[in-house]
């Protein structure tokens, strides 16, 4: 296996998505040592990882990056192309849209408390891909 | 190929370039699929991918960077080196000097809307040396 | 060699540890090009890169992520778990932990006021995992 897509509904604004048991579904067959490249289409959507449980999820991520770049300032590119979404290029962009991660025979290693996230910045939902490329140490 | 390097340079404070055409002339004799590594040398700029239109390139997101790291805040950086550009190293070390993007039979798996670009965040005109490194999936 | 892990003391609340000369030792035996994949297990700590110098390890960008994720800001994470370290979840998530670094005949192709970093956010002591795979450019 070389690569594998995601494809992840989203409900837009803030929403994080956990695709740990997405990716160990794959991970699971892989032996030896590398490192899964993960890579989200898009100029609104972000990679990362976290702790996922509801209090990071549903509120304290979201208070910051409202705190970082607010939904209601003045954005240029709102005004130019007539769109609402100003804060949510900014936030991608600031966090960025990948991350590799470690693996060795069939698990990520990661931490028991560490998650493989997307973040959804778009204002709207969003039908996501996903790119997850297997890079193996030689 | 294994590697090539791009040479770039910038005006400083905030200069955003669109490194993608750059990119693209080396990425399409490249077959079947891997992740290209891109990597910036020095501690005042950063890589990530947005898009590349005028209002977040010239306004939204350098508002927001001087949100979270003004320009005219009190640097200890500045103090110990007598230097001015305390709050380029913050913003770079936060957004980081590295991205990797997958790639697939001579063309970068990004969006349409979705760019590789440099952040420089120094004050003033550099020159920039962007290492790029092919890692093929096997 | 395909893999190698540094253990790490921190002190806990924002120290920054310089783990490019733990990397050089190792990198130092090895040909050819290629990327060093660093990663840190955990969801309470970072991996970036900056000027390891006084002012900005022990001032400036603990002043900026104050400003972005304040430490007794409401974190629902902190009353969820009865915990104090929602800042540091929430820090952690927004710089990421993972970096990649092309290296060249046993060097890193780092600038030379340019260091490879772990940033500690949790609020006490850790004992630190950081995971480096050689991912060799083909």
């Amino acid at each position: 296996m070389k690569r594998f897509n995601l494809d992840v509904e989203t409900d837009g604004a803030n929403h994080i998505v956990n695709l740990s048991p997405l990716i160990h579904a794959h991970v699971r067959d892989l032996r030896g040592n590398g490192v899964l490249h993960v890579f989200v289409i898009g100029s609104t959507a972000a990679i990362t990882t976290m702790e996922y449980e509801v209090g990071l999820v549903k509120h304290d991520l979201a208070e910051v990056l409202e705190r970082i770049a607010p939904e209601d300032a003045r954005y240029l590119h709102e005004a130019t192309w007539n769109d609402d979404n100003g804060h949510s290029h900014v936030r991608a962009a600031l966090i960025g849209p990948s991350l590799s991660v470690p693996y060795q025979d069939g698990h990520l290693l990661t931490g028991e408390y560490q998650q493989v996230v997307l973040m959804e910045f778009d204002t709207r939902p969003r039908r996501r891909t996903v790119v997850c490329t297997v890079l193996a140490s030689e």
